[in-house]
């Protein structure tokens, strides 16, 4: 189902080397922001089991793991925003992933309606306006 | 230090109100973006705990808690690749930041010298390599 290699203890290896060594934290997870390959724009932030990580490379389609329903969940899977993966970045300590992504359905990716879960900027008076 | 409104049991109010509440994780944690205001890039991915992110908002250069250090981190503090805010962006549940930023020092953010953390892609043959 996952078969990742495990991290290696070397930085030198983990940071700089070709082998993909996912680093889960102690939750098992590690971060994923997905990127609008088209546009550019962030449309959210999530997080991926080792199951996850695995379903997304075999098929191509995002999957992420809902921490607040404690489960694999294929995103798109009741709203149609299906995000097929046109590329995978990873970080230097391979904690976190960008997936560029095009997106299935309206184009969006945020449950509220919005394109962008990152819909709101913080003001200079600490309150949440537009951006 | 840090005064920040709690998160709200009301989703309404967490994902489409103008009140700030930010939303830390069972450690304390929520997760930022660190974007190159100037070219869209995404440079890295950090945490911030309550007092980085009070840090972060007060003094207008990035903060960040280091999960392996255990400790407040500004950062550049050694390498002089501050990170000055420009502006903040809170995701619909307001666990997760993006940061745009310009870049002090040499204008990159990651400690293997690379410009963007995320300097390594998946390739078909499940190996790393360049973008």
């Amino acid at each position: 189902m996952s078969d990742f290699h495990p991290p290696s203890p070397d930085p030198a290896e983990q940071e700089l080397g070709h082998t993909f060594r996912p680093k889960f934290d102690v939750a098992g997870l590690l971060t994923a922001v997905a990127v609008d390959d088209a546009s550019g724009e962030i449309l959210m932030l999530a997080h991926m089991n080792a199951e996850a990580l695995a379903a997304t490379i075999r098929t191509g389609e995002a999957h992420y793991f809902s921490r607040s329903r404690g489960r694999l969940w294929k995103k798109g899977e009741t709203s149609g925003q299906i995000q097929t993966v046109r590329s995978i970045a990873v970080d230097c300590d391979q904690d976190a992933l960008i997936l560029r992504v095009a997106v299935g359905g309206d184009g969006g990716a945020c449950h509220t309606g919005a394109r962008s879960c990152f819909f709101r900027t913080l003001q200079p008076d600490g309150t949440l306006g537009e951006p």
